[in-house]
């Protein structure tokens, strides 16, 4: 390994000549003298080059040059971490052979949207870009390691499938060995099926929708953060699951992004010990609404409503209409028409969506037979059911979407490093 | 939840009236009592059922009916944990419309593979048959644990590509809202790339081949474990991570996964601090050939004398010629000829492919030219390398083949829920 000190490590070695290796973030000639800052994974670090090159600096690599520097650590206050690297030796180990699209160094992104998304593999390395990833990875692990605690178990499954079962529209086909396939728009049927063998599983996986719209929401491949559970007593037991995770996500970003939180001024949530809850009929009545379904606008208003009168910036719309809901929603027993499904809002926008799922072999054909839907191409599906399956729910969470929210991203393009869309293929 | 213990703390329990929840996985009928084991996520639990049931126990229910049993917790050596519960009230949560292709409490799986992949969702709740997928669960954790110490950032790539670059053939196609694009072989570019940006990549997810040949090597679908890091001075640092990340999927199955590596007679192998290699020359020289790729055979001679004489069940070759690994490969700058890329053999098998890459713009334009390849299905690819990279390498290993290794499974199908391949697209 190229023996290197990181940046964030340099105040450590004050006084002894050290070695960092990055890329040259930012190369500035002042009269007398010049600076390098050098960008390398764990943050930045100023290197002056004082006289040993050409007084104008003009033998100093440019921007994105990748650089090895040797220098002695001195303190210095007002250089980023409080040191800065004198006497430097430099060596070049590659030279870029285009400036980059626009200043990397700039504190804000002077590039358009399109202009860094053609552009991501250099565009990414702007630390604002940069931090939406890191907070991004710090979710996830914090998935993981809270459902870990709880005793789940992870999951690989298949993204071919042979039906497109589970919305019919928005499914990308394939050719699959001269047979038609398509690409899986969730694990959900997998994920269930699981529970019959771990009662407890997630899978962190991309899911794909063909989506048709053009929207600053919609991504044509995400990464879904999916569980599911068995021996459940309805859906709030799914709640109290999802709470934990999403609790999980909080903490790891806290712990294990911090500073790329800070650069982008990220406010962490609160979860509350018991995030609120309001019934879809009540959330209808607060909101002066008959429609089966929560408008973008209703999701808002719920948001500050449970902001102002809980101090949470979650909350849990329960009991959606059945009719809104897919068909292998749990019906509440005790309020026809109604369902054990549930979404979380979270900031003003769903986040989740949720519920208990039918686990009844013959629920699952009635559901089917009242939808006027044939048994066939859920066969595979429905085998899970055929053979015992516990009372379970799950949900499902966007990681892309949870990074706006969380970043305050306008679009979910900027969350994600390679966006897919309906006009974006590449890079 | 559905308030119950687990079955392997039912002996904390002794003496108490406790309730527990899960499948009946045996249903025994003896003269004068009969017995139900219950399996649950944690194992399984013996029920007597004495003679509150119609003493030939037909009141008892079925295999693989989900039930909710609450007993007295009675010491009894002979009964699986050393306890079992009597006096029970039994609840049936669900009963199966049919019982199951093969009996799922016998040790051994009595169902043939097709049987087996066909039930898929039943015939994984066989103790066994799950085994395999919680030690491959558990190598994914410890892979990510370990790489997580390293200063890697966790990423996720698209599935979706615009051109079948990497190996061209074998390639699935999709119809992506209506023009042609297909499914990714590899995050190899896409991590590349983002090595630019954090340094230290890893993302764990499913990679696409076309394999038109039907063995039990190979798979249409399988988990792809990829790294990627920066700043090396040759591909040897590439080796020392991945001997890490092995080091960490062990670690991990041993602690994480006990009962199931024990339930399988798994082996752990000893990773050693420093694996031995062998250069490419030593390898043909070792096995008496002159091919200039190695033949199954001779990778299994190879582990064999790296275990007779390191004392190692993993062995790298190193240098293998240019002209056998892809473009990207970096050459070996003192052997005409050779490249820095590798492989790892574990137990008789290539498990990694690795190696340092080309980092120099001008180097890849250099190797297409050199195959007569155009750069325009690259350029997204080559961007990356415009705006400076450092010396970087990295590796990718299949984790179903790692599995498969581990378990001693003849076939890789046995070590993924649900296996793609030419004939099979469901369950």
């Amino acid at each position: 390994m190229i023996s290197r000190v990181l940046s964030a490590e340099l105040s450590e070695h004050a006084g002894r000549r050290v070695t960092i290796a990055g890329w040259v973030h930012r190369r500035r000639h002042l009269k007398t003298v010049s600076f390098l800052v050098v960008r390398d994974r764990a943050g930045l670090a100023q290197v002056v080059a004082g006289e040993t090159h050409d007084g104008a600096g003009g033998g100093l690599p440019g921007e994105e040059s990748v650089v090895r520097v040797t220098g002695t650590v001195i303190r210095r206050p007002q250089a980023p971490g409080g040191v800065e690297l004198a006497e430097p030796e430099i060596e070049v180990l590659a030279e870029p052979g285009t400036p980059p699209p626009f200043d990397l160094y700039r504190p804000v992104v002077t590039a358009s949207l399109p202009t860094v998304l053609d552009h991501a593999p250099v565009a990414l390395r702007h630390p604002r870009l940069r931090a939406a990833l890191e907070i991004s990875a710090a979710s996830v692990a914090g998935f993981r390691a809270a459902l870990d605690r709880l005793g789940f178990t992870e999951i690989h499954t298949p993204k071919i499938v042979a039906s497109a079962t589970e919305s019919g529209a928005n499914v990308f086909g394939i050719d699959y060995f001269g047979r038609p396939a398509y690409l899986a728009q969730s694990p959900q049927f997998y994920k269930q099926a699981m529970v019959g063998v771990f009662e407890r599983v997630y899978e962190v996986g991309p899911v794909f929708r063909a989506e048709p719209h053009d929207t600053v929401r919609h991504l044509a491949q995400y990464t879904s953060l999916d569980a599911e559970l068995g021996f459940v007593t309805d859906h709030r037991d799914v709640m109290a699951v999802l709470r934990e995770a999403v609790a999980g996500m909080v903490e790891s970003v806290r712990h294990r992004a911090a500073a790329a939180a800070g650069l982008l001024g990220v406010a962490l949530p609160e979860v509350p010990a018991e995030i609120p809850a309001v019934h879809f009929t009540e959330a209808q009545r607060l909101t002066s609404s008959s429609e089966p379904d929560l408008a973008p606008a209703q999701e808002r208003w719920l948001s500050e409503w449970a902001l102002r009168e809980h101090g949470s910036e979650f909350l849990f719309v329960t009991g959606y209409p059945m009719s809104k809901r897919p068909f292998y929603t749990h019906p509440d027993p005790a309020r026809p028409g109604s369902s054990n499904g549930f979404d979380l809002l979270f900031r003003g926008l769903e986040l989740v969506t949720g519920g208990q799922r039918l686990h009844r072999y013959e629920d699952y054909t009635s559901a089917l037979a009242a939808l006027g839907e044939p048994i066939g191409p859920y066969e595979g599906y429905l085998q899970a059911f055929r053979y015992g399956m516990p009372p379970h729910g799950g949900f499902a969470l966007g990681l892309e979407r949870w990074t706006a929210r969380l970043t305050g991203a306008a679009n979910i393009r900027e969350t994600t490093a390679f966006p897919r869309d309906l006009h974006r293929l590449s890079p």
